[in-house]
């Protein structure tokens, strides 16, 4: 019997997360929920519903896991909690700062309904937090070091697209080799924000727009890019619809380390993703953790789970004597 | 109060065990036990008692995890399913293929005694295990390739060392930079043995022997080398312990998969260690294992465990509330 999918929110995480289900052949998507006219929705698997998304609670006995795929500002928060009353839940909210509140409001629900939640799927938070607590775990006296991109981040594009004369804008974050070198290189260095990484803008302006103004506003903006150096192209909308239209990312979570006697041998742990499409491999990791959100709760477990608490095996589809010949 | 830390076995591993705990504040050592004399073993830790193998036993009530560091072939084969009698016990069994008949003798031992044994902590097996499976779960269509190296193979080495003629030997495991470019690339290339590693094996002869002769026989040998271009590097003894008397390793594991409605999207994931002393990393990984092992059994859990099946907060002396505030 397959895993019944419901999918909360059809943008490009519902998407991803469309796609994912049919590389995964023991999950089946049983519905889409959207806030949008479900009539106006149309999706790539034949023969799903799309519903509204007031209709959820209606259809808890029809679904095991029901994917959030709505956005950690304003949706997640209060979403998750709501959600996990009448179905296990998984989520990739991101707002690292906000994780401790997101997660007791959650545990709080989940545990009331005896359902599971995990929330924080994704690659980060997700794959790269847990590159950090393994390899901090096993290997205590070090440095760990995060490095995102080369990727469009969209945080950054729409501050871009905010300012005035701005029609349509990509952002690129870019990590630094010099960087990346002296800490694959064991050193341990201290690194500001300005040698981590750089920032790259490409941006089409309204006809006449001062540039140099425009370029000047980006440089100087304060906690997006005041901080780095920045560089901004000026290109035409077809340049922009051609060249910088996919949601590529990725990075790397480095840490070194010594152990020994007088702490005479050094490490280091590189973990490094190269993606295509950023939110399509958010969606494919998310999907792997309704699997475990699925096992979890079938054994009895409830309450607010983030990776850290999942152990792998629940990931996987094989089983546990399979995944010992296989992969171990 | 301290984790309470006993090691079976004092060589590389155990040696190196011993370092770990000193950088692990919430474990204690609280005795070494070993096959040979134990006056004649003088360990690092002070005040920390020797005892012979056979006395652990008695020490049950002491010692909350015995780390068994005997070696795969004929230790731990016994000592992890005898010692799971009376401790939680983890090992770093790396035979792959033994690893389901191994796992099926300790689980029926710690289950009837109520005590939780973790083994092929390490890493290969252990984290490279994790990331096979992590890639593998999150990107269901894709190759998974491992590299080892540039690194120190025993195995290997000790093959070299039964050559007639052969005084003492080191072979290094190497990584073909070309096959690893092609993998980054997210090519999905099929590779053959000799195109993933090539080997190097540098040769202290007797005196008097017959170099050609010498370097055939390692260059034909079955399994070890006929499969690869080798290189023997005939050197004094003076240089083979100069420059060749640690045991670096490491090594690579990659997979490349796509996503996507038209399998359009392309992934490469990567993890890779450098290590100084592979003995010295494995022992912190199995230290880390170990707290894993003592936080189970005292949430009441029994039985053989993977990595596979540990929660990755169980790794960490960080409560889970730390751990999600610091990375996450």
């Amino acid at each position: 019997m397959s895993i019944r999918i419901g999918i909360m929110g059809y943008g490009n995480l519902g998407r991803g997360v469309e796609c994912a289900i049919r590389q995964n052949p023991d999950m089946e998507l049983k519905a889409v929920f959207t806030r949008r006219a479900p009539e106006t929705v149309s999706i790539l698997t034949e023969g799903v519903p799309v519903y509204r998304a007031e209709e959820a609670e209606k259809k808890k006995d029809e679904i095991d896991v029901l994917i959030l795929c709505g956005g950690s500002a304003t949706d997640l928060p209060v979403q998750t909690p709501e959600y996990v009353k009448w179905f296990n839940v998984v989520d990739s909210f991101d707002t690292h700062a906000k994780i401790p509140e997101h997660f007791e409001a959650v545990d709080g629900a989940a545990k009331e309904s005896g359902k599971v939640a995990v929330i924080s799927a994704g690659w980060d938070p997700g794959l790269f937090s847990l590159a950090r607590l393994y390899s901090t775990a096993c290997l205590p006296e070090g440095e760990n070091y995060t490095f995102w991109g080369k990727g469009v981040s969209q945080g950054h594009s729409d501050a871009v697209r905010r300012v005035a004369g701005v029609k349509d804008a990509r952002q690129y974050t870019i990590p630094c080799q010099d960087a990346l070198d002296a800490v694959r290189s064991g050193k341990n260095p201290q690194l500001t924000t300005r040698e981590k990484h750089t920032r790259e803008c490409f941006v089409v302006a309204e006809e006449g727009a001062d540039l140099a103004r425009i370029e000047q506003e980006i440089k100087t903006m304060p906690d997006y890019f005041a901080d780095y150096d920045t560089t901004v192209h000026f290109i035409s909308e077809e340049e922009l619809k051609r060249d910088h239209s996919r949601l590529p990312h990725g990075g790397f979570v480095l840490r070194s380390g010594r152990t020994g006697r007088e702490k005479e041998n050094s490490y280091v742990i590189e973990y490094s993703l190269k993606l295509d499409s950023n939110p399509e491999f958010t969606s494919s990791v998310i999907v792997a953790y309704a699997r475990a959100a699925y096992k979890m709760n079938a054994e009895g477990q409830s309450g607010c789970r983030t990776p850290f608490d999942v152990a792998p095996a629940y990931l996987s589809p094989e089983s546990a004597a399979d995944l010992r010949r296989k992969y171990l």
